[in-house]
């Protein structure tokens, strides 16, 4: 069998603060065929999310750092070129975890094989993968949302933000945005049925504008940014609020600690919830998270909105973007 | 019926920052005969106790301010005088919530009869009253702590913290306790059976004493004083730790928004649960919590500390004590 060259990214150096181009490497490798057991994929669709910052450096984090050198890893969507396991057959299109490849050999037992009738096979990136399960738990299970509550959303356009948003909108609570331009704003109102969105860039004073757009304060947070903005919800909680922290985008790239307002005072005189997870605590239940994101989604209550760079040679850019709001919804690659 | 000199201390204004004397006034008033439903008290213990100090100040705090002019509300252990409603007969020894005074006219269903038999009649302040089962309910019902597990708990030596630290030892767990001066650090390690004490006050860095007493990093923290101490918990805790936020004795006092580092990213990192909470959350399991208070108490198991002040004349510096450290355990004053 003739070798084949695979094109991927590795992690060249530890990011110190924001990363940049220089902290990635494009290497071209050669494939032979698979061993039993394994298959030769070809990657249609990357993702690049939030998360993998924390992977880039060496401390410790919820998830484990990324090796200098190693492909950076993640979930992708691949067809099946060449296969050395009966589970799969060339043409089948797989969902993985093997990250920033044009082709790579996987074992066959890390693939999950995807049915293109039932939802565009990018879903399995989002919506019906990782971003879709986080936004369901974290808000459903951790935060319990009660009819008629109001749910604050930071980080209400990325693709995690805008599926917690309009699941909570499916459970009759009040939704409020927080997002980075009027843009956005105007797609989570107008497009998504967030009943309220702020642009924090804008806003004069983030306390206020919660205050304002939250009357009767604020029973439910999910967190995906931190910083100034989660201040500002924490001074708006009512008492018994339960706060989901998903995500810290607005700290990842900080070199040195930060320092804010103390929170456990508010949470002691809300009696507030806090909860910090990673979907992985729900391993078991993902296939009920799936069905239940499914079934929204036929039934037309559930948008899904992607961002997609064109080419392989987009996917670093694509993840800096991340930084800096660039993104509507999921951000993935077209390889 | 002749009429009865009381006195009562109000609250003459309310303190900014530390209080003191000044905010407090004694007034002597005449009681006369209870009406029907209602019985004479004579105070023989009354609490002192942090909490109160939130209700001195007019913001909204989890518990309803004191007015100005008003008695200062508390719980108390006092004797029936006079009764002119048929639960309650002279001699009887009562708890109740009628605060700092030496008489009062008080609605007999407000009061709950105390049999001097089963422990000291003081118990009602401490053990078997809010101080117990703020400590039970914390650590039991937000915390879940398992056997082998590192507990950490601050104000340790006061009397939430030492009942939180001994119940925490029956259940098995390792326990590390931070208080305010050796005396209390031998007091906790000899007298209690925490495992480790820490004088924060005679710490180089927190952070690392927090370190080296908790070789395998705090599974559970019982919050009882925020700032500086909590701040180092933070640095030290396990995946999936549990924190129960009680109170935030260092920073009731402040006159100006404390800052401190973010602890969203920690509570990101380790996938932790926070929970403020007060204990009348837990009204309707009360029986609960007195009996296997009880239960401990009469074993032997738990040990219950009191620090008395001697006169209703000290019952202000008693309360103004507690915001320096000079009790050891429960704090009450002895009418």
């Amino acid at each position: 069998m003739s070798q084949l060259e695979a094109r991927r990214i590795v992690l060249a150096s530890r990011p110190k603060g924001k990363p940049t181009t220089e902290n990635f490497r494009t290497e071209t490798v050669l494939l032979s065929s698979p061993s039993p057991g394994e298959v030769l994929v070809k990657a249609l669709y990357l993702s690049v999310d939030p998360y993998m910052r924390g992977r880039m450096s060496e401390s410790k984090s919820y998830v484990p750092p990324y090796e200098i050198g190693g492909v950076v890893g993640g979930g992708a969507v691949a067809e099946v070129v060449e296969s050395n396991d009966d589970r799969l057959q060339p043409g089948d299109i797989v969902s993985g975890q093997f990250g920033w490849q044009t082709y790579a050999i996987v074992p066959a037992k890390h693939l999950r094989k995807i049915d293109p009738a039932l939802a565009p096979i990018t879903a399995s990136l989002g919506l019906l993968g990782v971003t879709g399960l986080t936004a369901y738990f974290g808000l459903v299970d951790i935060c319990k949302p009660q009819r008629n509550e109001t749910v604050v959303v930071s980080g209400a356009a990325g693709a995690v933000g805008m599926t917690v948003g309009q699941i909570a909108k499916i459970l009759g609570c009040r939704v409020v945005g927080v997002a980075g331009s009027d843009e956005k704003v105007r797609y989570l109102t107008e497009q998504l049925g967030f009943d309220e969105a702020i642009n924090y860039k804008t806003a004069e004073n983030m306390t206020r504008a919660l205050k304002h757009a939250c009357p009767n304060g604020i029973d439910v947070y999910f967190d995906n940014v931190g910083g100034d903005i989660s201040d500002a919800a924490f001074r708006n909680l009512n008492t018994g609020a339960r706060i989901s922290v998903c995500g810290q985008i607005a700290l990842y790239n900080l070199e040195q600690p930060d320092v804010g307002p103390r929170l456990l005072t508010p949470i002691l005189i809300h009696r507030a919830l806090v909860k910090g997870f990673i979907i992985t605590d729900y391993a078991d239940r993902f296939p009920e998270g799936v069905q239940q994101l499914a079934k929204w989604y036929r039934d037309g209550q559930l948008k899904f909105e992607e961002t997609i760079a064109e080419g392989f040679d987009q996917t670093v850019e694509a993840f800096l973007g991340l930084f800096t709001g660039a993104n509507l919804g999921k951000q993935i690659v077209r390889v």
